[in-house]
């Protein structure tokens, strides 16, 4: 189910193009929706207009709508659009420009300081909540509920960027925000308005042989697929002016040992610190 | 910004008034995508027929082109449509007759064994995979993905549900699919056909005054805003023929001990069983 040449009048076939380079499947479904999805970018070039009114409620509202374990709802958001915070946020993060660059980030919190409040003013113990698979649950549910914020986002014209470095010193971010115990900003996203004179591409991801599985998993099938992706990353990243090491490289130096996490080892002791416990 | 009446010819209005109760914000930003995203259900009552041609394929189309974070693609996912897996997978879930009822469950994995591979063909060693950081990283780039699949099934008339029990026991899930060590799958997705005779409802969800919160997090003020929730839940619960316990009943009884998690309070005794150290 692949195919090598692109009939440039098929807006799918042009689609998977930039997302998996010519080797893709074909004869999927189409609609405005799943073109929509499968040309996002992460942006990190932005203006620094103001959302329009009523954007944040709506992007809320969209990620609101996501499922959510349980109808636990153990997650909360923090929309920081003051320019100080911001500046403190980019640098917290290893000084990404576009946190203060863009009009607004969303810290989603995994929030383990609403149950425990609504138990205790039920008089009764929260210990379910000190454990592993509650954190879990927060942040898987705070991933749905992003996503579905960054669809609605885009759908307005608006772009976005994740931010897994808030992780990188958990304790500080909470501090800026004011979060009590048991809450803690598993990752921000940046909104804004795209600088148009500094575009950004659709970045390749892996074959879907590599990545879709059927019935059962395989893992040593999966070689041929990456080595023929470490090629398109190399590809890409040419054609970005970047150093094409190709994708097997980062992987590896990514994994390395502890100094690569960029302070990220000591992720569970920063939780541990902020009240989550991790049982 | 909430609103008591609702113009029925407004149909961000009604969508609303579904999502939150009566009570709810008011001037969003509405388009066809929004509309689709503020629908949402969860649907637990399928007809058998088989997915078209094409479909999974487009919802892991969907699913990689979410962020994820460094690009490291720290997930997979195995579609099962065999009937008997399925029905096990059913049994796993305690009982979850859905899982056998639709034509595929779609389980998003925790990949951290094709890095391992990765950095060991290199003959380079890949402690940083073993560090919690990089366990919650595959964990909530596979809910990105999976929440993409989400947004597309929609699009195309299709509906899911999301199946966290695979976390009751993830061994034996793993073991169903052949799971090498550093890989767990962290949730299924059932996907099919929803049986018209048993249509789902839109489930209410907290006020945004509880959830959005603007440069700072709060905690008190959410009582306010939570005990209206439970009115809504009650409400809602009445409607759909169940006990209307409210909201903050759940929330007690979830958290109240070990017992209450239904396996899940072992969760890390099972991933390091399966080769995820979480250090």
């Amino acid at each position: 189910m692949t195919t090598a040449a692109t009939d440039l009048a098929d807006p799918a076939a042009m689609a998977l193009d930039l997302r998996y380079g010519t080797d893709h499947p074909s004869g999927l479904r189409w609609n405005p929706t799943i073109a929509g999805l499968l040309d996002h970018r992460s942006v990190r070039a932005y203006l620094p207009d103001p959302l329009p009114v009523g954007t944040i409620e709506t992007l809320v509202a969209a990620a609101q709508s996501a499922a959510t374990s349980s109808n636990l709802q153990l997650w909360s958001v923090v929309a920081v659009s003051d320019a100080d915070k911001r500046a403190k946020l980019a640098e917290l993060a290893g000084g990404q420009k576009h946190i203060a660059e863009a009009p607004v980030i969303l810290l989603f919190i995994a929030d383990l300081a609403r149950p425990a409040m609504i138990a205790n003013d039920a008089g009764v113990a929260a210990e379910g909540y000190d454990f592993l698979e509650s954190f879990v649950v927060a942040a898987i549910d705070a991933a749905l509920a992003a996503q579905n914020a960054v669809v609605a986002a885009e759908s307005l014209g608006l772009a976005t960027v994740y931010i897994g470095a808030m992780r990188n010193d958990p304790e500080a971010v909470a501090a800026l925000i004011g979060l009590p115990p048991r809450a803690m900003v598993v990752f921000g996203l940046v909104v804004g308005h795209a600088d148009p004179a500094r575009p950004a591409a659709v970045k390749p991801r892996l074959p879907q042989t590599v990545v879709l599985h059927h019935e059962s998993y395989a893992l040593e099938h999966q070689r041929a697929g990456i080595a023929a992706y470490d090629d398109t990353a190399r590809t890409f990243q040419t054609a970005q002016g970047q150093n094409p090491v190709g994708w097997r490289a980062l992987i590896v130096s990514r994994g390395r040992n502890a100094a690569a996490l960029n302070g990220r080892d000591r992720l569970k002791v920063a939780l541990r610190a902020l009240g989550i416990a991790l049982r």
